[in-house]
């Protein structure tokens, strides 16, 4: 790991294999297998690549806290089952959510190309990142894919004040010929809940329809807001699509609800941990007889946007990656001397 | 049928089993074959017992200029195909919809109780009605599923002011135990076409957010939004929605998606022509071994609604229903002169 920050300046300048490096060394440090870390590692680093600083180093910190927590099994080797011809199953066995994905994805892919549609539920998985990194991959097996998973009951439903809800990502992929696959990922509240912790840091305060106090009057204080209810994006549609979620990726498969989640986190502040339900379609097996029409149709959709300067989701990111693909990353000295002193405590121990 | 309408009324007194004859009637009058008819009138009679008057008889004078239409086949039987054991494709061959479902649905629930998740795609058919009877219908066989299908482009997308997507909506179902599942059905769009051509009609504006006008500007004047755009709800994350939508129920399937399916009309303005995607899910074979837990947590989801006062989606409708059931329905003396004229053309002469 070099260093090259120079005293005058307040960032530090890394590239994207040091970025790696660090992040591995400190989840090693914090007691994480190296299983369990190498793809934690990589996601840090693609959405650092990729310009999503609030999923990059920004979590290690939260990452040791989880690591530490009660429920987290620092060591657990994912163990996968196949109910049927369709679905795979990797119980994550209370490890982060990124191992299990590795290990279940080429069954899925396997899967869905034999079958048309197929089903990935991990299951006990302490939840790491957003969701886009998996769709992608997806996309460039040739799949297209939805993945969804519930958080912490932090979000009250549309027209009620106490919060049931999780935070609950959508992702969605979509292969594309001789580009990157079109991607999106968003989360079903309003605003995602690191925003709002940051936007607290910064003395800033809330667009309004973010959260309620805990009153359950609507509220632009990012601290009453965290300590009352967020709310869900697009009013009563946005929460449906929340319970949508809630349910999928949690009592379909067998796995808690956000509300069931937070009960276990037993106020530890760990990471949430539940499952994540990921449904991959095979284009291929399931578009009929003219590959290249349905091709067309999709990039006249992406085209209707672009054309009219309207913005396409994830071609923002695609450009950022392109840029610190070369020119690597730069954070902050404040949180490189934080990362840096993470997870200490194990190995001086 | 029996007129229960006094002089001194506006409105015409219905019972069901009415409502349902003098919808097969108007569309056989109309030159709609019995096997296509009968779902269509079912719907309508559904839609209007759940007091969904927007897609209950209402929609019959579009259903009749839909089946006077070019594109349209009024004696289209669906042919059915397995291209692997988890997908059935129905082609509705320009026909409705709906009698494509029915032929479909048996397949599917045989498929995703064999393998925990199967897949509906029904091409080349004219939409009609909402998709909530659909997964209503599959969650009462005890399968949770998804419904959704593009329609006319006439929706800009979140940063745009061009109409690129439809109104894209997005069904669920859940099954409960002991009680009525758990379903909603939402437009993608910030509100339904037909309810903004309403409110031009009642000569009321729209709320904000609703639509742009040709020029791009935003407007609350409803004949200016049909004339230019509608927006999605929920700003980018809803756009995202509506495109996934798009891709899944158009391309995904090797059909076609809103833009190509306002094209394919000509002007015509039938009912939008287009793919659909229902995805169904088994709880029973993915929900691991502890089914009574999985219930229970859907349960508590539900009561985290309930006990607040917040809207938990389909009760309204089922207490509606309840309430139709045994004492029918009512509708304007004027609706009803209007349907009972209908279709004649194709009879006279």
């Amino acid at each position: 790991m070099t260093d090259h920050a120079t005293p005058a300046t307040n960032t530090v300048q890394l590239n994207l294999d040091e970025v790696r490096s660090l992040a591995i060394s400190v989840l090693l440090k914090a007691g994480l297998s190296e299983n369990q870390a190498l793809p934690v590692a990589q996601t840090i680093t693609d959405c650092e690549r990729d310009g999503r600083q609030s999923h990059g180093l920004l979590r290690l910190p939260g990452c040791v806290m989880t690591i530490e927590s009660a429920n987290f099994n620092a060591t657990a080797e994912p163990e996968i089952s196949e109910p049927t011809p369709a679905v795979v199953r990797v119980d994550a066995r209370f490890g982060y959510s990124l191992l299990a994905f590795e290990r279940g994805l080429p069954l899925l892919e396997k899967k869905a190309k034999a079958l048309g549609v197929a089903v990935l539920a991990i299951n006990n998985c302490f939840h790491f990142s957003a969701l886009w990194p998996e769709v992608e991959r997806i996309a460039r097996v040739g799949l297209a894919s939805m993945a969804m998973t519930p958080s912490h009951a932090w979000v009250a439903p549309s027209g009620g004040t106490k919060p049931v809800l999780g935070t609950n990502p959508l992702a969605f992929g979509w292969p594309r010929v001789d580009t990157d696959p079109y991607v999106f990922d968003f989360a079903t509240s309003a605003m995602a809940r690191s925003d709002i912790a940051m936007a607290g840091l910064a003395g800033q305060e809330l667009p309004d329809g973010c959260g309620l106090d805990a009153q359950g009057q609507p509220s632009n204080d990012p601290a009453a807001v965290l300590a009352g209810s967020m709310t869900t994006f697009g009013g009563h549609k946005g929460t449906a699509l929340s319970t949508m979620i809630e349910l999928l990726a949690g009592p379909l498969i067998g796995d808690m609800t956000s509300r069931v989640s937070m009960d276990f986190d037993a106020g530890e502040r760990a990471a949430p941990c539940h499952g994540e339900l990921i449904v991959a379609f095979d284009p291929a097996l399931l578009g009929g007889d003219d590959p290249v029409t349905n091709q067309q149709r999709a990039e006249q959709l992406f085209l209707g946007f672009t054309d009219q300067g309207a913005r396409l989701p994830s071609l923002n990111r695609y450009r950022t990656r392109a840029q610190n693909d070369s020119s690597g990353i730069k954070i902050s000295r404040d949180l490189y001397d934080r990362i840096t002193s993470l997870g200490s405590k194990r190995t001086i121990h």
